[in-house]
């Protein structure tokens, strides 16, 4: 199959799970200039949303909706960009981008800055290092799961 | 309250509309580039997913379902990319774009392409006139979605 998410969820990285849904995973990602920004990950290998069943499409966007309340409610973002995009990895993930109410690029999707990334290792490290420790905002997401 | 959304709801323009659910318009949006690109809009003014009820929140995904369905289904693009951004409207909408196969960009998000619109002319034609007239693609979108 050689699928990259597949390939994650059969050995997710410990320190990345933020939680473990029913149907889902979900992990920490990689740009914590966007304090909070995880990935959730559907267990099955489906394309697209409306490729799951009605269940199981619930269980996923119910986890997702607790993951947005917790982001929320912990990091106080301006506003929440969540994408379903797969164009790379074509397993349904959605990503959850908390915005900075102090991104200068905040009016836009985070897709630019992350593109310049790609060409910029200035740009990579500034995206990639947010100003919290990544273990602390995945043990703060925990808690606020736990009492959410 | 002065939300372009809102206003766009308490004045649909027709020749936009492929579909009214409860809870939600689904319009044709501006970018026919990516054929049968449609935005599904909340009909509460609420910025996030989660700030709706369950039931609510479960109707906006199952209508964001059946259109992503119909998209599928009439016009088979490559992948669907489904994005809930907000950043200049903070009202629940969700861009439904379909993912050409003969699209230069295609591992890409559509964000970079669309900038670069705002600043060139000829590239925002480009991305506005889709391969179909747009009366075609709303006509087409209604007639799947009452037989799917």
């Amino acid at each position: 199959m050689n699928c990259s998410l597949c390939a994650k969820l059969a050995a997710p990285p410990a320190g990345e799970i933020v939680a473990e849904f029913a149907t889902s995973i979900a992990f920490l990602g990689p740009w914590q200039y966007h304090t909070g920004y995880c990935v959730l990950v559907a267990r099955p290998h489906v394309a697209e949303l409306h490729h799951l069943d009605v269940a199981a499409r619930h269980a996923f966007v119910d986890a997702a909706c607790r993951l947005s309340g917790a982001i929320e409610a912990e990091f106080r973002p301006l506003k929440l960009n969540v994408e379903s995009l797969g164009n790379q990895a074509p397993h349904l993930h959605w990503h959850l981008f908390p915005r900075r109410t102090d991104d200068p690029e905040r009016l836009k999707a985070v897709w630019l800055a992350l593109d310049r990334a790609d060409r910029d290792l200035a740009e990579r490290t500034r995206l990639e290092e947010g100003s919290i420790p990544r273990a602390e905002i995945v043990a703060r997401l925990r808690d606020r799961l736990r009492t959410l």
